[in-house]
């Protein structure tokens, strides 16, 4: 089996959590909102629709896991979801905990002003509690 | 059963394609972007993870074969599939054609500007071109 190879922006950005049956679950490093990156731990793939249809049911399904466990995690308002890749072409699934009054809302938050990394001991904190809300 | 209520901001910008197995499949109606939003016909839902497993396949498998139907009738670049629902609360699904060097690239392109209408027939032609691709 061809070893899976994450692009380095995604490696950079973000520190990994977990591994679900599909997806490389992913912390943004940017503490200005909780923001989750699931990546398909398939290579050259760049657009859902480019999966298998049970990659296609698995990225469904760990994405809403992830996201039901996020809100209830961070009674957020609102949870974002978005497989864009206009920069990052290896496909990934952005999973955001939205809250009223944040500093981008409502708009949509990418490409929005610089990330504020945690501080290690806050990022520890939150990794585990995402790992073990699921 | 229960009569299912479209959001009244969503009947505004958007018109009706067609009517996949789950979803409403509409045009916003803004010439900028070829823009696709999905609305499951189910009331009172806001995430994803809030529909049952079989229609969160069905969505999956509805956003998929319109994603792909738009990649292949624009030659887009990258389609942008997002479920954010910051302002618009009842659940909805964008799928969105985007191309190297429209306005927005590589941003997001939602909140962004105005938007702008088509001219009837262009709207009317796009719309069986679409339908068409399904």
């Amino acid at each position: 089996m061809e070893t899976f190879r994450l692009d380095e922006r995604l490696a950079r950005d973000s520190v990994l959590i977990t591994r679900l049956g599909l997806c490389q679950m992913r912390l943004q490093n940017d503490q200005r909102w909780p923001w989750i990156v699931l990546v398909p731990q398939r290579n050259d793939k760049s657009e859902l629709f480019e999966l298998t249809p049970l990659d296609q049911a698995l990225v469904t399904f760990e994405t809403n896991q992830v996201a039901s466990a996020l809100k209830e995690l961070t009674g957020a308002t609102k949870i974002n979801v978005g497989a864009l890749g206009n920069i990052v072409r290896q496909l990934h699934v952005h999973i955001i905990a939205r809250r009223q009054g944040d500093e981008c809302w409502p708009g949509p938050i990418w490409g929005h002003g610089t990330a504020v990394p945690y501080a290690d001991d806050d990022r520890h904190d939150l990794m585990k509690k995402l790992a073990g809300a699921l």
